[in-house]
């Protein structure tokens, strides 16, 4: 996907560097290294008594699907305020204390999943232009199948089984899936 | 820093693309969005008994000063894999069981550090082509003045406050500094 060098525009070539042991893409006029690196995503667990509130995505991948809201942090926020900002701009929902609950290693994708516990402040949510729909689920009701990623699957399982003991330790997990 | 198109070498400007809410480096000539988020930095807190071993940076920024072993999370590796990696490099030093420990907003410098408590299996231990200088320290020895990175001393200080309860549980924290 590097092609050309972002500080000269000249071509980049896939090269050792010296005092390196790995490929990096390496620009052919100026020398300038692209290092490129996992990003982290970070969001919200919420929660309103028993309940837990999901979003249906309105954009792709899995469009149509359930999910905890998430997201990229962006440069100058912490996680918790980019968990918080994501958890606005998908679900519109007023969060209270986050909580650190879940880090997860997505190694194939090269993402980093930070995973917040908290509790809504009231249940005026509405979806924003990256949600189709907004909902609190009990338990039972949750649509498992409909899930549209498997590391948020892995925090809500999680996060269930911790519930039934009012224990919820901070974890991590590494989050592997089959190539499609 | 980014003025050219990693996609087609064509030139970037700064401007806030539909949907979105914040300037980008996007590209004039096929409109590929350059996003730029925080990197993780991943390293270890190693003991033996009661003393931590410690590293003399012998690469900028910092040459000379003392750190924990730490660097970049690099694309496919987990975050513990790539603090033991770290700590094989900058220390030579083989370690046991990684427990997460700290996790840091560095918010100013767009880093998030990842740090894990982790045991020493020997004492066979040496500098890499990044260290002076590893070696083991009491409490009462630690160079304060002399440590490379607020980040670390904040690690470690906390690693002694908790120690003296040995309990040492996984903790965030915001660490900003004075620009300089």
């Amino acid at each position: 996907m590097i092609n050309f060098c972002n500080r000269c525009g000249g071509k980049v070539a896939s090269a050792v560097p010296p005092d390196e042991d790995r490929l990096r893409s390496v620009c052919q006029s100026c020398g300038f290294i692209h290092y490129e690196n996992p990003k982290m995503v970070v969001g919200c667990l919420p929660t309103w008594k028993d309940q837990i509130l999901l979003v249906r995505r309105a954009i792709e991948p899995r469009l149509g699907k359930w999910t905890l809201p998430a997201g990229y942090l962006e440069n100058g926020e912490t996680m918790a305020d980019g968990a918080r900002r994501e958890t606005t701009e998908e679900a519109g929902a007023d969060t209270g204390e986050l909580i650190p609950y879940g880090l997860y290693n997505l190694t194939q994708i090269n993402q980093v999943y930070m995973m917040f516990r908290t509790e809504l402040l009231h249940t005026r949510f509405r979806g924003g232009t990256e949600s189709l729909e907004v909902k609190l689920f009990k338990e039972a009701d949750i649509p498992w199948p409909e899930m549209a990623f498997k590391v948020m699957r892995v925090c809500l399982e999680r996060f269930l089984a911790d519930r039934r003991t009012a224990d919820f330790p901070f974890h991590t997990a590494d989050i592997t899936f089959e190539k499609r």
